[in-house]
């Protein structure tokens, strides 16, 4: 799963920055044990759960405070060196790999949390805790995190990539949940953006901006998020369905309803085939509807009921439901290991991800579309989506020894992108630009947004060291 | 009401630029009778519904196109002339005062809804149009536009200003319900940020960061909206608490309990006063909650009776219900009218309104010792608040003939927008900074955000022409 395939496709544009001995010196001098330049960290650090691959960093920078943060960027920038942020390595456009050099900096031992605010529905975190740390840290205090990428990615880059997942639907994203913020500057300063207060009309909303930067503005050193109380009621549910189309239309409907679903997530058949053999769940082996309801007894037993009712109009059948902790935790743990899932049904494969969002009254052509050219391209694949946020993934899963799948599986994704972009929608919901994306962005934006996007650069990092090369070309 | 007192206060320090006959002379030949240079005219546009006083702009330009406005801003960069977007000119804190000089950019006839996504629930429309206007446009649709910051305010000036109001416990703030822009830069560009999709991770958030940047990097030419579904049943209801910590304390309970209240506003016994007399009402002059319930008739009913629960526990009484349409809107309007209830109350006073906000777990803490300060200081106030949100006003009814009073004000909100941040609030939740609160800027962010706000403002408009003065000094 690892074999690198199709080396034009993988191996992105890479001008490695020098690094001096002097500079490697003075980091040993300031960090000691903290700090590893072995081949096995640096190439640990250096890539992601992605496909590009580069040469790893020069070192590795273990950091325990936000005075480490705040003194390895000092010296990055005193001898012009490129830091990258690392969390859980759970990226996965290539956000992680030091194309341009210089080291990594791993915020993963800042895992603590910092203060839980129950009465505010607020906690404040460092960026190396877990999304599932924190939620069992909150967990006897009768709320929780939502925001649910599906691997358990951390905190920072989480707020790093704007991530989001199957509660988006009705919790929002990072962009919607992320209050306050401690940052390292590109100088080595620590600054703070927003309070803990719920909304606010003070300046520049340099929380947002920070959200999404995939560390390129600043380090995210502390990170404020917004808690919701544990729903008194929960209910989840399968809906087999005669076809995808009959499934999003289900989706269209419940939305424009403004039924306030919490979670609705769609798996085609081979998704559903996948899942089965590796979570040993017996399926039915159709397009499917995976959903959970959110509430009091009454308000869930009424969404369930007016989704049922949607659902039959459309030739749904056996909604099946899982009502007690365990059954739902088995059924989500199936949908999250659908990833693993489908790259084990086919061995030694690698997987690619789109990652396209559209308006939800264009989900069905988007979608559509893109299945007919995927099951004509003859390259295995799966769909999953957060259907009811208009965002979706399909799964290419290339043979490492038919290099020209890979090939195809780019030209696949950007017919996706293309057609999602003349939709109204963007190139990616929930899993940024990284290096992979790049020209989607200015296809999807035009060069005067991403002009601005530069000039900000620019200005809050002048010596372009904060993982420089992501995003868009300087 | 209009009469300048405490002029040591109301005229912030002013650097008008030069305006030359030749940049009025291009202005004229491009725009002819679009472009005004009469004295009342621009009086109009040099103030706003603060306080504050400054000499009016040397034209006024009407803008009917996004051209329109890239050739103003063009025409002002070549003569590094200041710009000033004009919406409706109800902010309040100095927002459109021509402290540096240049043009008004009024927008107000840009004002066309462009287009409806009924099924998307989005709605594409000029800045110039009003939130009532809006809501008019859009009510065969079934869907509403849900922010409602009191005035009807521009929605291209709620976006500059990060606006909200009376909605936004439930449906957030103007952050949360822009999702695109089209927006005309220092150079006179034009560019597009964000896109309809509900969700993405496509680059810097430049939507967010123009929203709430009060006209300073860039002037908003178009602005996409969310929209939902007109809840099936609405539900209002006032209650009276035999103390303000008894109304504050039934609310902190209900929002700390996750119920989906759509508002939930306080008055004081003042406020209500001042509101029977101006809006004939009858209301119980006590303090109060006026509170309003959207969903299914049963989930509205059952919010309700769990809100009841609350209030009855802190001694609330009379639950008195407006379930009419007749009697919500009678309700619902005497409360935004509670402003000019207030001011009319007190023969030629003039009104400063403060605008913090903190966790809401803190809101008794704040509002109880401001309250007892605001006593002994004499003046005659009022205070409303969106008390779901820790959002309060207090409103001073100042005398123009005891400038002594404005003083006296002024250390009231100083003591307020301290004790704010340090409960951990804002000094600002929903009017914005303008020129009036750039001291509490500095003394809630700290000087390195400001400063990072200052190098973005220097990288998107580096002859600093856009709403110059404005938010923080350069």
């Amino acid at each position: 799963m690892n074999s690198p395939i199709a080396a034009q496709h993988l191996l992105p544009a890479t001008a490695p920055r020098p690094v001096s001995a002097a500079f490697l010196d003075a980091l040993v001098a300031r960090f000691g044990a903290q700090c590893s330049q072995s081949l096995a960290v640096r190439e640990q650090h250096g890539r992601d759960e992605g496909a590009l691959q580069a040469p790893p960093p020069a070192a590795v920078v273990f950091a325990e405070s936000t005075q480490d943060v705040a003194d390895a960027v000092k010296l990055a920038s005193e001898y012009e060196v490129p830091v990258i942020p690392y969390g859980a390595g759970s990226s996965i456009e290539g956000h992680l790999l030091a194309v341009q050099g210089g080291i990594s900096l791993d915020v993963s031992r800042m895992n603590r949390v910092l203060s839980v605010n129950a009465e505010d529905l607020t906690v404040t975190v460092q960026p190396g805790l877990s999304r599932k740390q924190l939620n069992e840290a909150v967990r006897d205090t009768g709320l929780f995190f939502p925001i649910d990428p599906g691997a358990d990615a951390s905190i920072g880059g989480m707020t790093a990539t704007r991530a989001s997942g199957t509660n988006a639907v009705r919790y929002g994203t990072m962009r919607e949940n992320v209050l306050a913020l401690e940052v390292v500057t590109a100088s080595g300063e620590v600054i703070r953006t927003g309070t803990r207060a719920k909304k606010s009309s003070a300046g520049y909303d340099l929380t947002r901006l920070m959200v999404g930067s995939e560390g390129t503005l600043g380090i995210i050193t502390e990170v404020t998020v917004r808690l919701y109380p544990l729903p008194e009621a929960v209910s989840a549910a399968v809906c087999s369905f005669p076809s995808i189309e009959a499934a999003v239309r289900t989706v269209i409907q419940t939305i424009q309803l403004g039924v306030p679903i919490a979670r609705v997530e769609l798996l085609d058949a081979n998704s559903v085939r996948m899942v089965n053999n590796y979570s040993k769940t017996t399926l039915r082996e159709e397009p499917m509807l995976l959903m959970e309801f959110h509430g009091t007894p009454a308000s869930v037993k009424e969404q369930a009921e007016t989704v049922q009712d949607i659902a039959s109009e459309f030739g749904g059948q056996s909604f099946e439901w899982a009502s007690t902790p365990e059954e739902r935790t088995r059924l989500w743990t199936a949908r999250h290991n659908a990833y693993f899932a489908a790259v084990s049904s086919v061995p030694g494969c690698r997987a690619i991800s789109t990652d396209t969002c559209v308006p939800i009254s264009r989900l069905a052509d988007c979608l559509l579309d893109s299945i007919t050219e995927a099951d004509a391209s003859g390259i295995p694949y799966f769909l999953v989506g957060h259907v009811g946020d208009g965002n979706f993934h399909f799964g290419y899963l290339l043979d490492p020894t038919q290099p020209e799948q890979a090939e195809k599986a780019e030209t696949l994704n950007h017919q996706l992108v293309n057609r999602a972009l003349r939709l109204g929608g963007t190139c990616t919901g929930e899993h940024g630009i990284g290096l992979h994306k790049m020209d989607f962005l200015v296809d999807e934006t035009g060069t005067g947004a991403i002009d601005m996007m530069r000039a900000i650069k620019r200005a809050l990092d002048p010596k372009n060291i904060l993982n420089p090369g992501k995003i868009f070309t300087l």
